[in-house]
């Protein structure tokens, strides 16, 4: 903070992850006054924070909210772009999906250089402070007071901070939302799932170029169990092993190198040669659990409001969680315009809207997992007919991608809805009689128009 | 606690409601050292504790846990037989559903009598000590060592507690699960029903007689509420009123005397003569909250395991809550005997075993309140039905009633998927052309027999 003007109102932010930051960043330019607190050190001090290391893929949703805040150009300098997915079978062989057309991609960037952009401009924002090492111990709810304890050596006590309002973007751990769970009539659900994960290094190659084709997100997709490797700016990749925790073929059963090494040989052989250490850093590394989140409300005495992963943590699956976090605070900025600063229509109305379309993208990162571990032969091919037909007619079958990664102006809702009920149209094209022979006749792309005129055309508008 | 023998082990109980307290005299008998911490004072030295007075029923899963350890004539003492349900439409006219055969009962005591014989019973133990006024601050879930404060006036610091095992019986605020939250892959959810109740009284006549028949239990079904009266010992009843918290007809909409006296004129006219200051209490009381809880896993590093209602609240329309709860300990006392105090065997099977029946029960109790506030003259029929034919066949048809409240052997699970068969047959009849004039023919009966024969017989062996 630079200098203490003329304020609307005072709003206090618990975490300065990339969403505490985009949110100051845009309540300090609507003129209001922000304290941003974080429990943990500064991280531009210190290395890659624990558990926070899967690469994170930017959308347009992402570039939208960017936009706002007039950082997409500094973020996409740090950027990759990713044209396609690359699947590898077990055999070697290779598929791929293009995310859309020629030139259109999501962008793929380390989560501690975003963070390092986003909080390094809050810092510059003339009515935004930025509080480290203070963790929040008490938040009154109906006056919006909040406690936080310092954490940093040689420092003791506490402080109460004033406020006209809190918006907690602390995470899928959220100390405020655990601070709320005691309010009346809070719905709160956390679920854990099977699998964990750890993360596994590709290195560049000496010349600095990469082992796996670049500009791509690569799948090993094994039915319980997935790999994936993302690239990054320096010719590495940053893969991600999705496993059970416990099971016949998990974490818990895996003990042995001998044991590791065969599960990495007969599973991902093609890419064995190129992991740094698996076998070791399988058997060394703490799984990290994955879970999601379900709040409602999200807004407590229109007082308290919960964005990001402490409203909706979902699974990394689709790389939706942040997209959707930034369009949360997107939607803040425009809500802000639309109601004149009038937080009792603004709060209820960023509820009702993000709560819907989070569910949506919530739901279809979890269908994503199954989708894409399970992905085969059959779906495969019912993918080309849908390409083949969205070439034709692009405008009655906008591909998943498309809608929830490269659009801006379709929901989540909405692209779930309309993703659903291709589903169910694909369903009926893959029981036509020899669909695998007959796949490229006309009347296949026939009765694919009709069902889509009907059935699409009405969701779309 | 009287004396200090030889024990097996040393188990903490969070909690002194009906729940903590027979299982600490049940762990006591098994020869295990059992310190049970309340925050509440004694209850013996108060009055009735807020937010607990709903009456509570005892089914013969209750009965069979008090049997256990001996307390079930003294209970007896204080409870009140019902033998049926009694349904009071909008017009006064009655209905009436007997819970079982003639003399087969349900009953009916004070939450707050039933706590003070357990606690007193429990504070005979040889092995059991009471700490009133200590409230729970933390527990290092892989040595099972917990902290209390001291909150009784004048008396300030902590205390350790050191022990094998902590049962958490801390009821459906639990303290210890919300410490659990932050466990690894501990999935947990807390879901509020849009229905909230407050309390209201039907005094006793001056001769000590009752201003309903007495015996049965009171309802008024209204579809989107409900109003529910329970006799007491003493002649009085006490009813709850189950409303939308917020809507068209809700506790927040309803705020004039003269809006909430023609919401009871309308909907309760024939007991409204009856209540003590309905409008008076309904504009003054707060509503409580309905909500439910579920969990897994209930039991945390083989240390720390959940009962009651810290594992499993549900909704009371059942009337099951504390039944299932009594039936937890029944079966830890089972488990310590079968598993010769193995509690590394005893835990995981008391959980697997629990956690399914209580799932059961919990949804049993949604749909009831559905179930019996949409009652209406189709179901009065179908019920009729069932009943006629469970009279001619009574062991192809078992009541619900009779599987969750008067049997003893058959688990909440196998009668949840038994109700759910006998609705789906009775659906099938109640289709059947002109069944409001030809319900009583044979023909009925005999498809009826045909259907429960080869869908019910497998799932009643």
């Amino acid at each position: 903070m630079t200098e203490q003007s003329h304020f609307k109102n005072k709003i206090t932010i618990a975490g300065s992850g990339p969403v505490g930051a985009m949110l100051a960043i845009i309540l300090s330019r609507a003129n209001y006054l922000v304290d941003v607190f974080e429990s943990r050190p500064d991280p531009r001090a210190h290395n890659a924070q624990q558990g926070r290391s899967i690469n994170i893929t930017l959308s347009e949703r992402a570039w939208a909210a960017l936009e706002v805040i007039g950082l997409d150009k500094k973020v996409r300098q740090h950027a990759t772009p990713l044209y396609k997915r690359i699947f590898h079978s077990k055999n070697g062989s290779l598929s791929e999906q293009s995310y859309g057309k020629k030139n259109q991609a999501i962008w793929s960037i380390s989560r501690e250089k975003l963070t390092e952009i986003l909080i390094s401009q809050a810092e510059q924002e003339a009515q935004v402070k930025l509080h480290y090492e203070q963790r929040l111990t008490y938040i009154d709810f109906s006056t919006a007071c909040s406690s936080f304890s310092y954490l940093k050596a040689g420092r003791k006590g506490h402080r109460e901070v004033d406020a006209d309002y809190v918006f907690a973007a602390d995470g899928a751990f959220s100390k405020v939302r655990r601070l709320a769970q005691e309010t009346p009539r809070f719905s709160y659900s956390q679920r854990y799932m099977e699998q964990s994960y750890i993360e596994l290094t590709i290195t560049a190659n000496e010349d600095g170029s990469t082992k796996l084709p670049p500009h791509a997100s690569h799948m090993w997709p094994r039915k319980d169990f997935l790999l994936v490797a993302l690239p990054n700016n320096d010719g590495s990749f940053t893969c991600t092993l999705y496993l059970n925790f416990q099971g016949e073929t998990s974490f818990s059963s895996l003990t042995t190198p001998q044991a590791v090494n065969d599960f990495f040989l007969d599973n991902f052989s093609d890419v064995m040669p190129f992991l740094e250490n698996p076998v070791v850093e399988f058997l060394n590394k703490t799984p990290n659990p994955l879970f999601l989140v379900s709040v409602d409300p999200w807004v407590i005495n229109n007082k308290v409001a919960l964005i990001g992963d402490a409203a909706h943590a979902m699974l990394p699956f689709y790389g939706h969680g942040l997209n959707s976090s930034f369009e949360d605070c997107h939607v803040i900025a425009e809500l802000i315009e639309q109601y004149n600063d009038d937080w009792l229509k603004i709060l209820p109305a960023y509820y009702l809207q993000r709560k819907a379309n989070t569910n949506a993208i919530s739901k279809l990162s979890n269908d994503y997992f199954f989708d894409i571990s399970h992905f085969d032969n059959d779906e495969l091919l019912s993918k080309k007919i849908a390409d083949k037909f969205a070439l034709r007619f692009p405008e009655l079958w906008p591909s998943l991608d498309h809608m929830i990664s490269l659009s801006r102006d379709i929901s989540y809702e909405k692209a779930r809805n309309i993703s659903l009920e291709q589903k169910n149209i694909m369903t009926e094209i893959m029981i036509i009689k020899d669909i695998e022979l007959c796949w490229q006749e006309d009347a296949v792309y026939q009765k694919l128009k009709k069902m889509a005129l009907t059935r699409l055309l009405p969701l779309l508008k």
